[in-house]
């Protein structure tokens, strides 16, 4: 019997609108991004092809640079005609944005090194039509020098537990850095990107929620400093929602590559 | 018997998401935009407001400056609370950006001195998740200085009858003078702003489709100066899509105003 040849691993650069979707985690209900991008595969390859994504996003929550890693057969397929088969395949609302060959030992969610999110916030008195599903209205006026006073107090190292949501079990290590929040108002659209080593479940619409609802002048900027330091402190509750957060970017670092790399 | 108090003309400012509706005017089946702002004005009123736009626009175009305007009972309402009114009550994909008072003789339509339209083309080889249903994906390449050459070619006054679909009979005057049509790439999105004196009925739509044709080299340039010069040319059909197309602003000549405001 002669074994058959080692697989080749792709890594995809994915975009949805999160808006059809469960979320990008698998569902029983088949209706997860990954369940669509595994269910492409299968379709190509004709066997089950398990895709590992960089971690979760919610239901309704967009990407625009979503990261996984899948194992294909080799040579079933030229390699560049990954993207345009799993795109041909794939709902209309899921992209893949590039299918490239990666090392045999690259994993899209352990080697990841940060994240970058945005969320977009529509600050006006009424929702502009184009921005429906795509951003949270959010029509009381916002102090912007608060929102930037309150991504300062977050940046940096904290254990950001009370900023998180519990899945089953309390998060045993909520340390996590935020290297920047970057807000900007451009007419009636501000936006936060959240860069950071890692978020946890729900935690950057519970930051977003949380500083909005400073900005509004509903709740003081000292209640930031509470959260973020005081391991007493009870969570916030104020969760912007799923429809204004994308999935920008996510990080490998070069030194992560170069180490694996190197042995 | 006393007569009742001449009535109050509203002029309002206009954005929709063409897609769920069977374009601005009225329909039997009272799905377009003009039904659903009609049927806005009468629930507030009470009573029937017919209301007048500056020019149709199909199923499934959007509208980021429609204009129109409607004549509502006096003192029914403070005038600053007309756009909120009109907004609580239309279908989200509609919203009023602007609800003033007008001048009793300014008309939509007829006191429109031009308009722009934007039409986006995205131009790569998929089309991404979030521009699905707001731009023609349109993925062979596109050879811009092309583009531009016919773009300059279309500007001025010409007789554009070979550009325009005949509503039941011809149109018996279809000279219109078109003041710039700006063509920018950015990434895969290419985007032709069109301002001119007014559009006969899908102009914008086969301007578009036959500059594109042009841009990806399966016409010549010559094909655009036959049909904009040559009143024997066989009428172009290549239309884009209505779902790229965006009346973004509607013109009302300072000087017009002023020759009404003096007489």
């Amino acid at each position: 019997m002669s074994a058959s040849p080692p697989p080749v691993r792709l890594k995809l650069l994915i975009a949805y609108d999160g808006r059809p979707f469960r979320g990008w985690q698998s569902q029983a209900t088949k209706d997860a991004v990954q369940d669509f991008v595994e269910a492409a595969f299968a379709k190509i390859v004709g066997e089950r092809v398990i895709v590992i994504g960089s971690g979760r996003t919610d239901a309704g929550v967009h990407a625009l640079g979503q990261v996984a890693h899948a194992d294909v057969p080799r040579d079933r397929l030229p390699r560049e005609k990954w993207q345009s088969a799993l795109n041909a395949t794939l709902p209309r609302e899921i992209r893949v944005l590039r299918a490239t060959r990666a090392r045999g030992d690259f994993h899209a969610q352990f080697d990841a090194t940060g994240k970058t999110y945005t969320y977009r916030v529509w600050n006006d008195s009424f929702l502009h039509p184009l921005e429906i599903g795509r951003a949270w209205f959010a029509p009381a006026p916002l102090d912007i020098d608060i929102l930037r006073a309150g991504a300062k107090l977050l940046c940096g190292t904290h254990d950001f537990a009370r900023f998180a949501v519990n899945r089953g079990q309390p998060e045993r290590d909520a340390v996590r850095t935020i290297h920047e929040i970057a807000v900007r108002r451009r007419g009636p659209l501000v936006t936060l990107r959240f860069t950071g080593s890692g978020f946890l479940y729900k935690m950057v619409r519970l930051l977003t929620g949380t500083l909005i609802r400073c900005a509004q002048h509903r709740a003081p900027l000292s209640w930031i400093e509470e959260l973020s330091q005081n391991e007493n402190a009870t969570k916030t509750h104020f969760a912007a929602p799923a429809e204004g957060l994308y999935l920008t970017r996510v990080h490998y670092g070069s030194k992560a590559a170069e180490r694996k790399n190197h042995g």
